[in-house]
């Protein structure tokens, strides 16, 4: 199981192809992406989604955004135009920290002194991009190998949202942890929420799991409390969009009231995130801004209206799961073993 | 707001006049049901829902079929076809209660000896079905009276699935409450959980509360544990599909979660219900038959495809809630506190 969310082709002049994610799982359609305003739209309407996969698109369409100045122009042109850039794309998703975090890498790089032209610049943009992604990449891996332990043989593990290959450059950082058990060797269930309104566990999760070989079922989002009674359920593991310094963590809508439920049947919840996730300039998740989406997400499907016209909506992006809740954060450094400030600083160190 | 959900139009040659549900919120049409299998095909598929309306629609199918049998027939002839119909109708939706003490009541009435001949017997059921929907409606605004003091001027309410004048001959239980509270001038909003897979709440709830003019928000049902985190809700007030002796209560699929996520938040949760509703032959929810509906339910939406086609699902129409969340079950007798199995058979007696 190895899809390539995210990739660049060819050389400076060359162009990112990226899974369009809207169209799954019907279609398993690549879609290349020439420009920086087709990338901030594929970021805003989640063509690309998931933190980690949302900040290498990011780092790719600074490069996109880069073909359009000449390698004539002057190292302070040049800056300006990638500043420029930068807050562009930070417009797309402005709860993604990951986002912010590529950027700020980015930029980082041409702020060194010994670029001495723009062409030179372009391709250490291109290079920090690429590293991004491949350093994502890694890091999934490492998350798999620290999480799968907790997977026992005969286990049965809820997941929210999509937190898999898809979300990521490959792999995953949830459903790293589900690959890595089934590589070895283990036998266990998977029960996916559908995660209403964008459904990416029903559209993506269960097809990332199925093309692995994993034994997953599909469950509305409502159902979880209800298997968790009958004691269906021995873990959950989920991703995170932002991790706050005391370990609070936002994620898609719907991940709160998951472990709340755990936690009232005593089952054990994890979120696994690359240490990217973690913004330690935010002290609690009180302080984390929660993204409002479009009404039409929850009143239309497809094409098919659902609710009255005008109905009144409510439809927040993500919410904040308390670090009190969490048996765990799952890094590519390692188990943060009920979080605190202490062992999240300690673990980032 | 008196929308007549299900209603019999003309004398005993008449027939069914009933709201097609699946239709809403898009359009309001009036179905006519002639024969009993249209009425056994309008249970099964849900264009009459909710438990009481459920046990109406039951009891003018038997009406309906005995239509087929001739006036000439001998009483004993009758009553095998009417326990036919019976047995017949019970198929429709095996999980609901009130559909099988309907059934129950037509059939005591054709058991008394005092009937002289078939067309007697005939109209004394259809008396006994308008009665039963007579007695619904005078049930629902009993409840609305008992539990509108809950209500208080500025509350939020959360409400799951419709339980509304839709579900019932007209007026509704939980939203009767809702109703009355606002027919008593109070000023307060609703929030309406869309209730997947079927999605009563977007549906019907919504278009329910707004044609009465009250404030009603819709959220996914994963966005409720957010709000109750924020301080945004005060009461929850469900309805039921079937009560046992000791109060744990069968209801739509997520009931249970929104329970679970009101007790951590120290929100009281209301259901509201017919005594018809109870089972006192079922000790407790262990004992309540949960019926699985078909997986295209939650693959498909509409015409749409939202999940691979070959993905496993578990699809429960209801959970069971245990009767420690419930803060009270309002009845057309009154409310029952904190109930036990002393408080509910003091309160039916």
């Amino acid at each position: 199981m190895n899809i390539k969310t995210i990739e660049w082709t060819g050389g400076i002049d060359g162009h990112v192809r990226l899974i369009d994610q809207t169209l799954l799982p019907g279609r398993c359609a690549v879609l290349s992406v020439r420009d920086v305003e087709a990338m901030w739209e594929a970021i805003k309407v989640l063509r690309v989604r998931g933190a980690p996969a949302i900040g290498i698109a990011a780092a790719f369409g600074l490069v996109l955004g880069m073909q359009q100045i000449d390698d004539a122009a002057t190292i302070t042109q040049a800056q300006q135009k990638l500043q420029q850039l930068s807050d562009y794309l930070a417009g797309s998703r402005p709860t993604a920290v990951n986002l912010f975090w590529a950027l700020e890498r980015m930029l980082k790089v041409a702020k060194k002194t010994d670029t001495e032209n723009t062409a030179q610049l372009k391709q250490k943009l291109l290079d920090e991009a690429q590293a991004i992604r491949d350093e994502d990449a890694a890091m999934c891996r490492a998350i798999g190998k620290h999480g799968a332990g907790l997977i026992k043989e005969g286990s049965t593990v809820l997941t929210h949202c999509n937190a898999g290959g898809l979300a990521t450059a490959e792999f995953g950082t949830a459903l790293a942890v589900m690959f890595t058990a089934h590589e070895q060797g283990k036998k266990f269930r998977v029960f996916a929420d559908e995660t209403r309104p964008l459904l990416q566990g029903a559209r993506l999760t269960t097809w990332e799991l199925m093309q692995a070989g994993i034994d997953v079922t599909l469950i509305c989002d409502n159902m979880a409390g209800h298997l968790m009674s009958r004691g269906e359920i021995d873990l959950v593991i989920t991703g995170a969009d932002r991790i706050a310094a005391n370990g609070d963590a936002a994620n898609k809508i719907g991940t709160y009231s998951v472990a709340v439920l755990a936690a009232a049947h005593g089952i054990p919840f994890y979120i696994a995130a690359p240490s990217s996730t973690f913004d330690l300039s935010i002290p609690d998740g009180q302080q984390i801004p929660i993204e409002q989406r479009d009404r039409q997400e929850v009143i239309n499907f497809g094409a098919q209206p659902v609710a009255p016209e005008n109905v009144q909506v409510y439809n927040p992006a993500f919410d904040v799961t308390p670090a009190k809740y969490l048996a765990g954060i799952i890094t590519e450094r390692g188990l943060i073993d009920h979080p605190s400030s202490d062992s999240i600083r300690q673990m980032l160190q």
